[in-house]
């Protein structure tokens, strides 16, 4: 890289620090990559130099040779003008304290410096590595979403603080504070008691020598003794059914251990709606439901962080997500107005407690950040969804679709965002299924049947090989096949479809029976037999109800689609992400032949796995994320599919298979087939129109 | 008052308010007291009009017309030059609100308007009359302290909130947050968590009308159903025998209930070193006695509310002082390095932490604030001292003692403050005296030897009447005569001293016995005999063990005084205050003749009572005041008696009665006599001086 020398005090002010009056030599300084320059008097320290002009090199130690984060390369000197060829002379040499550091820590890479020892003795430019940027990257798995900086709430600052003295009555804490001022410029730094606590044994443990955990360069989360250089933090996510916890190294951004557990509220009441109920019949109830998930999540912090080989201590912020009822009953709000009309939330904002408040040991000083939910029924999840996978940065137009119990959908782009709910019930889930059940080992999660034999073939979840290879029942031995999960229900409705046992409305064609002895008389309607009843398992089957209930489900969730299509003012959108377990299990393409979603250029439509809870580590990551979500949940529009007549118009025109509203030109083109459709609600309105 | 009309737009900002612009026809209002003035435009209430130019007029109902707190006087409009003579056609007229005010809380003192409905037509004066300011004045008992001005961290804003709607997900919080902005100009208002928990159900119930307590202007404390205006906070003296708590009135500044507890402590050590020991002895001991120590609090707190007719959840704040390990059991911290040198704090500054936290149930977002410590011996206790008598705000020099097991001295003024802690045990308290005993009823305070028959006369606490007054046995029959508690035991000594029955050096002088029974020998010394057993109580008298046990502590109190003296560079105070319970029931002239303090005139030396405690109402009552003793009290100089040798010094020459190294012009002069005196240790310094 050309030293471009620019003329001496390009700038009035530059020179002018206090470390160099006018009369000291001083030397030109240029920081890569970020650009940043001044003069500064011989004998400045790199670090010191990078500080001055803000420039993102990370320190733990403040200078002290420790921890070795402030690493930089001084690449060269050159200057033609002034005959400069290399840095060897414009560089302090090596010292005692980098000898140390590196007999302990090992060799650094070639040409490397300890920028808090390197001091200025001529022009130099200073390369800093991305290892020690403060805010290093995390790339993540899917192309398609942005990297998130790690740039946490928490920091680390090791001081040495100054012994206590029979003639100074300056209390250990203000000790401390002006050590934190000293080392590291950080001016009036608050502790909670919990901290204080803490405080006088830490520092007498390892000779006044210890590492303080910072949150927002003002509140002291935990004191550690000695020099400390990792720290941990917990993003959660409280489903009804499933709380997830993931402890994530907050220097490096990776996550080191994940784990889940049953919500055990689950007790109170299987669906959202029950536990309401149960709080409505039991007043109170929501203190045991409240003290049951945090229970849970501290169980769970505490198998993450052994995992990892740290404590739940160890773990010095949390995020979390969860729908209204959970992100509510977790912060020990009563959810009873969230159970009807108009679904008062009673905070809706991201919000921020002590874990002691949330009823969690964890760091003392560690604090709980809860994302922001978006209305009554569109919670803390969907804003995870959001800030995961980022509609809002966006020129596409985006259509999200979290299916869970309720399904919430958001859609638009970086200039206007829609979000709702939709009742799909619990029909994705496998419940409300006659062989319905949950995706867990033994359950049918994907079906085809074939278009001439009417044969059905198909794979169960924990076992590679499908139904008719051979190997099959071995293969499946330990589990049986025991039902049929939301992906499995949706593949075998769309078979049906396809393979033409379905009419377009739905019905079982009881004609086919002639075809196939799988199609069977099941009270006044027609089943389609997967698999008899044996020594592996139930029969499964798929009934004329299960067809309702899909068709139900899938209606509902598709007009709220429609709905927030027709408030955006588009007839198509350019991207679908699907979120949530379901998400992740479904076939994009029988997601769109069943119409639960519209149709869309299939190389845009994909699944985002737990979105939700990447929002959560988003937001545990990188403290600017935080108001980034808030700022944008605010802005959302919330669309009340209850008050929408519109939807109940949708909703009549999408429980057609495929829904009869809107062509799927890209499906089709994929499939190589047209499918026959009827009339939609929009010729409906017409031809009463017409008739009127 | 006469309207000094300014010439229109005086200032070139002036009219140019958002409400005013050019064209409109504008009015020129000047608000007394303050001297406020500005132009408004017609129809501007003069509440909008006080906001604007931030004059001090009070409104909890933001300007609804239901608190009553804006009252004001227009009282003239005279402007010679415009020929104006009278408000009455300058100010709207009387309005329904204003009747309906009246109709339900009665009529208005003559001339007065609601501020917040008296529009302005006109030019204007407006008197504020000091019941409608923020900031009222609590004139104290003493003529020498300054008054309080009551302008608490918590205020009350009455607000009414939009209802919850379908079509606007807005949160209840969010709503509350609103009503704030648009009624009080509130923005970004936070909640704890324990304060959401009450919203939903508080709003439902009074029609979404509420009345919020808010803390420096950003933290709910309290909602409450309703319009209210009453408000309570609770300041808390936590000494090492005895909690007392005060609870009051933050509208007003009165004390509304007192109350006083035992310190629970007591069982795990009778003084501060021994319950030190008991945590060095039971590692987690300090737990338990924080627990005690918040149990009885929390009882306290109860039973004041209870005095007062509210509950514990009313009071919105609490302040305390205490010495050092009382101020660190109460926060919960560990008082272990507060037992040996160099005597470390775990903090010092003021503290702020929830009640929760403190282990309370007060409101549910209350704050507990603890006055700051001044060193490892010189507690929040001290700083309640200073802050109530405010020798920082003075020119004379100001001694300040505080009496308990340890006196706690601070010398100075404006210019200059120290302290330090002199170790004079606990026989100023009647420990470690042969009779001694607690200041409770029964116990001698008062003691008079008569010259000439060396009979004593004396009253005890709890009756009026002098025991050779007739009726006294009837009047102490109630109580019997039990023994002598400090003050009386001073007075005893110091009595004895008078009437020759004490040489300077303390001893009982044995040869007087053959002018009085009532000096007795006793083991190899004599003893005064003031009482002998009888079926109203025990054998009193006065050995040589007790005159030697006030000898040194009356010697240690007297070092440190003059060893602030030497330091400040003074040979006399201008002013003395006594603090605490003893300094409330001793005789100054007694704490003269026996040496306890320094001449002063005689009228300048007074008692303060409980200072402390009214170091914690001042903070509770006044914001600014905590800013103010966090600031004193960081610039006052700790001096370490221990690390002194000239502290051994001046304890030596201070044992004699009265002690050699002081004259004592201005008690001699009340007197009328002349003590004999010895030599000072000054005097023996020149002596070996001159032997060397």
């Amino acid at each position: 890289m050309p030293f471009d020398a620019p003329a001496p005090h390009p700038d009035p002010t530059a020179g002018k620090t206090e470390e160099s009056p006018a009369m000291a030599k001083d030397h030109l300084v240029f920081f890569a990559p970020s650009g940043k320059r001044d003069r500064f008097a011989e004998g400045t320290s790199v670090l010191q130099a990078a500080r001055k002009l803000g420039v993102d090199l990370d320190s733990v130690c403040g200078g002290r040779g420790i921890c070795g984060r402030c690493q930089v390369v001084p690449t060269e000197g050159a200057n033609p003008k002034l005959g400069i060829r290399s840095a060897a002379d414009h560089v302090s040499g090596w010292n005692a304290v980098e000898a140390r550091y590196v007999s302990k820590r090992g060799p650094l890479a070639e040409g490397r410096r300890l920028g808090c020892q390197a001091q200025i003795c001529g022009d130099l430019v200073i390369d800093v590595p991305p290892d020690s940027q403060v805010h290093r990257q995390v790339v993540r798995k899917r192309a398609e979403v942005h990297p998130i900086a790690v740039d946490p709430v928490v920091h680390l600052h090791y001081v040495e603080v100054r012994e206590p003295d029979m003639h100074d009555p300056a209390s250990d804490f203000r000790r401390l504070q002006e050590a934190l001022a000293e080392m590291h410029g950080l001016e009036g730094v608050h502790a909670d008691v919990a901290v204080l606590k803490t405080l006088q044994k830490t520092l007498r443990a390892c000779d006044w020598k210890v590492t303080v955990a910072l949150r927002k360069g003002r509140d002291i989360v935990a004191i550690f003794p000695g020099f400390r250089d990792t720290m941990h933090g917990l993003a959660v996510d409280i489903g009804s059914t499933t709380i997830a916890a993931h402890l994530c190294d907050l220097v490096t951004g990776d996550v080191v251990a994940s784990s889940g557990l049953m919500n055990p509220q689950i007790r109170f009441g299987e669906d959202l709606m029950s536990r309401v109920s149960y709080v409505m019949m039991n007043p109170g109830g929501e203190v045991e439901m409240t003290a049951a998930v945090r229970a849970a999540l501290q169980e769970l912090a505490e198998a993450v962080a052994k995992e990892a080989g740290v404590t739940a201590g160890d773990i010095l912020e949390m995020t979390f997500v969860g729908n209204p009822i959970m992100h509510h009953l977790f912060l020990g709000l009563d959810p009873v107005e969230l159970g009807g009309a108009p679904f008062a939330l009673t905070i809706d904002g991201g919000y921020e407690l002590t874990a002691r408040d949330a009823g969690l040991k964890l760091a003392p000083g560690a604090m709980v950040y809860g994302l922001p939910c978006i209305a009554g029924h569109v919670g803390a999840d969907t804003a995870g969804v959001v800030l995961s996978e980022g509609p809002h940065l966006r020129d596409e137009v985006t259509l999200l679709v979290d299916v869970g119990t309720n399904a919430e959908i958001v859609l638009g782009n970086r200039h206007r965002l829609l979000a709702c709910s939709s009742p799909t019930g619990p029909a994705f889930e496998g419940a409300q299924i006659s062989s319905g059940q949950r995706a867990a080992p033994g359950a049918i999660e994907r079906l085809r049947i074939d278009p001439v034999t009417l044969e059905p073939r198909f794979r169960v979840i924990g076992a590679d090989l499908w139904s008719d290879d051979a190997g099959f029942a071995a293969a499946t031995a330990g589990t049986g096949v025991t039902g049929i999960c939301g992906s499995g229900i949706i593949e075998a409705v769309a078979e049906m479809r396809l393979a033409g046992l379905l009419t377009p409305d739905g019905i079982v064609d009881g004609t086919k029976a002639a075809l196939t002895p799988r199609i069977v008389p099941d009270g006044r309607a027609f089943a389609y037999v997967i698999r008899e009843a044996s020594e592996d398992g139930p029969k499964i089957a798929v009934t004329q109800g299960d067809i309702r209930a899909i068709q139900l489900a899938k209606a509902a969730l598709y007009a709220g689609i429609r709905l927030l299509m027709d408030h955006y003012g588009v007839a198509t959108v350019d991207r679908i992400t699907l979120a949530g377990a379901f998400g992740s299990h479904i076939d994009v393409r029988y997601a769109m032949i069943l119409g639960l979603i519209p149709d869309c250029d299939l190389a845009k439509v994909g699944s985002a796995g737990n979105a939700a809870g990447t929002g959560a580590r988003i937001a545990l990551l990188n403290k600017a994320s935080r108001a980034e979500i808030e700022d944008v949940v605010r802005r959302i529009e919330k669309i009340e599919t209850a008050l929408e007549p519109a939807f109940q118009e949708h909703f009549v025109g999408a429980m057609a298979i495929p829904h009869k509203s809107d062509p799927f030109p890209h499906l089709e083109a994929d499939l190589g087939r047209v499918f026959e459709r009827g009339s939609s609600p929009a010729d409906s309105r017409e031809r009463r129109r017409r008739r009127a």
